[in-house]
């Protein structure tokens, strides 16, 4: 870390600075350059407070020498990050679909379906087992049970799953999971975080609602500076004053996204736009942008078919996606759908 | 107007309404169904402020029989309108592209890059002549001598012009061009858009920062309530907490608008991100998307090309645009580029 | 729940409902009202999603009979819920400071805040003890080392501490702590909303960033469904698109909130600021909004006193603040500090 | 302008962008500094692109040496600015009230009104005549007959009159009026902007829904560029993602605007909220905050009084904020009400 002081500072605050420093056991060097002093301040910088010193009067700039994120960032790992989920390949030259139904209701809904989607080209069965609801009052999901039925929808189609942790407490469900989902409610929830980055297993880590591109980054680096490598960020759509549609889906950073990081980056049509009709014109964009894959929202049963603003679609419209889709790759660049 | 009083209205409450209601010069027709009284308001109830009538202790609910919108409805003329610009359409199947500089800045500069665009596949040619910029110290653009340019322009190439107006005070100065344009920050200017709705020539009406869909609707009736019914919108960012793009691309309304309304939608990938890269993909997602056409900010000077971060593309770019754009219509659907 | 449905509803449509609704083991009673079938479902409803079923096709209204609301409610209890924390009294009558550092860093700080700030008129001793921070490389807080050090100023002081909780696994350190904070970050994190729902002490829930009122009542919802009735509300600043200030002080809902809650609700100037010269005009206007209380970041080392951006204010602004606002609380009703 | 190159800066790069700023007819001197070329620019700067300049790639960094705000800047005038409204002083340590209704309807109205408010302790009477309405269907005012009626009410009770101008058109019709509003709406507008800057009376000019603090200064900075410096500024809420409230006051704003600019602020509490029973909270706070005045609507109708959402308050309310005011402000600093 460089400090750069202002011209002329105050000799008493230096002091103060400078004892401030040696209390978190770090090594300081001062120079002299023209007319200014700047301190290098070597070892573990971790516990000075950027924030705090760059408001101080004496100082002019506070420099990190290491970049802000490390394991995330692109400047330190050009390649692209290639995601292993159960056997199929995220990110690089490879476009996925995650399909599946918003909760898991039966054994005989979920395999029917795994079946479908898998048939039409999903690399990855999605599938809510633990919900995250606003109410207290809300169907909360099978739970663990849920979780079971995702792993008898695997064994019988091979296809990996992917299903929401919500608590640290509920990690030993997960066991057997091939993608772990951080929902956008749980972004910063950095205990979570930690705990996941313990896990062997890919993690896929959705946007909040109100997050930046940076704090997006910042708590992938979370789950990695545990250990865990394997990341696929999430654009889900952010909170706008624009009600029309349930959230405003961020197309714009996706590029920016993977200009600042090697990690793969997908997009949610469904839960951004929380209606059926904008999740095909949606995921074509996704497509056109430059995503790495979509996650939709598809349901088989026919008290679904009954909604007109539900925001799943059926498996004959997920396979229509999915063929659009490999037409729009085709238009735009050299990806391929990963089945 | 059906004004549904509550069950058991307080007496002295409903004669203060009906004499507020008589003040209007309107008729009224009361009748009781059930427990409740129901008041039918006929004539002309446009100076009858809804939002009033609905906070009021007495009553229920108050519902307007004519439609809100009614010149853009879709519900009212389900066929697409096809604005024609100067004999190039915009809406239907056809897929429209306006390319051209931020700023008119000298004959040479905007008749070479028309050409440019011209032969790359665009449908007109934009620049700017009348500037509304933030500061009053900017640059304000050419005015009427850039219109003139312009021109020049189109004598020369054949391609229809567009150009933004400002003022009421400039109308005369906009004889001749194809498609007059009403910037963001002008989007709710009520009198400019009375002003242009008396005029001959088509409308380009851009979203503004902070409007919704609903607004944006009621803008382009000011325009066709007086007459003009050629107008084109133009969806090109909103104002959100992320600042990693300019502003935030909401194509997630573009399908949405299509619904509600018969006019050509069209976006704008330069203003939204305000960077040079993400023009292409955003270009290709609108087209992904369903909008019916693009605007694209083109230059050809080597100042621009120093740049690292401006949103303009030069022409070999806006040429790949064209050719990629063309295959993803293609996949998506049955539009064709109106050239 | 009463289904009301639309006229002459599809047979066919019907019976995949009435089957579907019958799968929740709940009773159903039709009856006919008009040319309409109207439908109660009676029994634990919980599960049968709202949402879906007001977008079917067959299906005109849905309503719950009972309020979405139902602990935090003030239909359902009329009268200010008075807090007790630690023996100082939150809400009613009562206007509360909670001051006190952002972290604990030693012994002799906290204490030397907490017998500051006392004198100056606090009702308890707020600090940072687990910290969640956006990024993991950033100071993380002196964890359960900190709460001890708080206890020690409470042991020193008789002020009741209150420290903000980020795991479910932490929840033994909080033993003896007078009010437990859920930050803003976790305001979603039902899991540990569920968890400080079956602890004894009093909760102090932030509102997230980008949340609602309503998703702050159903969340306060979550943590009273538990059992525990004691739960402060605090508003903190909403993300938008001004970045002058770290975050916007919403102070219109506050008034909003206490009509539709019987819950105390406090202000946080500090965070929602960022910076120090705000803090006492902020909460002043909290004061005179009608709030039942702030919680302002004070600290006492000549660190931070170099900083002229900081949020936090000295001891000696504290008092000022205090002095001021009980003038304020005399202009504007009738509320009493309490300390 | 000063514009710092990078080390080694492309010398083909630096003759183009030489060669482009003598385009501009300015004067360039280059120093070199250690390894960095310095480019002096000297003249008339206005239409050289700051923006364009910093992303050169060649380019370190642009410092305009001139202030982006000159006119509303503080650093350049220190003192506050009191603008004299027909004789009422705004600014400074004087506290005013603009009160009146929504609409001027007609004469018995607009007279009642402003003997009312005036009793009460208002500084100055406020009345739509020109109303910028969001559909062309609504009630658009009495327009220039609404203005005479002011005037009549003005002749009446001495109160000076405050009322919107939506055109350039309608200039004439404002002869006479003390205080000409731009709305929200027409904040950006900046041909209105210009006009009513070559106008002698002075300029109450509203923030936009979306705009930043910082844009608000450089509308100010047009109406004063043109020669009237008698601008106050007005925050009146801003659009955000939360919409129990109409907008979100930003009453954080308050203090760093008066730090920016030396002109008057005032707030708009009955706008920001669009609630009645939230006008008094809000006014209050403004007072607590920091703010030189509040403008709220204020009716006499007893069609109004049916209303239980309306924003506006009656003329009891407003006497009672406006006696509460007077004791928030001898609680906060040195204010006094102006009358």
């Amino acid at each position: 870390m460089i400090i750069t002081l202002k011209k002329n500072a105050d000799e008493k605050q230096l002091d103060i600075l400078l004892a401030w420093l040696n209390g978190f056991g770090v090594t300081l060097e001062t120079e002299t350059h023209g007319d200014r002093l700047v301190i290098a301040v070597l070892g573990d910088v971790s516990r000075v407070d950027e924030e705090l010193l760059s408001d101080m009067e004496i100082v002019e700039s506070v420099t990190r020498v290491s970049e802000k994120y490390k394991l995330t960032n692109r400047k330190l790992h050009a390649e692209d990050t290639i995601v292993d989920v159960g056997g199929r390949k995220f990110g690089g030259k490879n476009y996925a679909f995650i399909a599946g139904p918003c909760s898991v209701e039966s054994e005989k809904q979920i395999i029917e379906i795994a079946k479908a989607v898998k048939s039409a080209g999903a690399a990855a069965l999605r599938g809510g087992a633990f919900k995250p609801r606003t109410s207290p009052y809300d169907f909360q999901g099978l739970k663990s049970e849920g979780v079971k039925l995702l792993k008898k929808a695997k064994a019988e189609t091979g296809l990996p799953i992917v299903t929401e942790i919500t608590s640290v407490k509920s990690v030993d469900d997960f066991e057997g999971v091939d993608l772990i989902q951080i929902g956008a409610r749980n972004m910063q929830n950095f205990e979570l975080l930690k705990e996941v980055g313990k896990l062997g297993a890919p993690v896929l880590l959705k946007r909040g609602l109100v997050n930046t591109v940076d704090e997006l980054l910042l708590s992938a680096e979370y789950i990695m500076s545990e250990g865990n490598k394997n990341v696929i960020l999430c654009e889900r759509g952010i909170r706008t004053f624009e009600t029309l549609t349930r959230n405003t889906l961020d197309l714009g950073v996706i590029l920016l996204l993977k200009e600042r990081t090697h990690l793969p980056v997908i997009v949610d049509p469904s839960h951004a736009s929380g209606l059926r009709r904008l999740v095909e014109p949606l995921s074509l964009a996704a497509a056109a942008v430059g995503a790495d894959g979509v996650m939709i929202e598809v349901h088989n049963d026919p008290v679904h078919a009954l909604c007109d603003g539900a925001q799943s679609v059926v498996p004959e419209e997920f396979k229509r996606i999915v063929e659009k889709t490999e037409a729009v790759l085709a238009a735009c660049g050299d990806k391929r759908i990963e089945k």
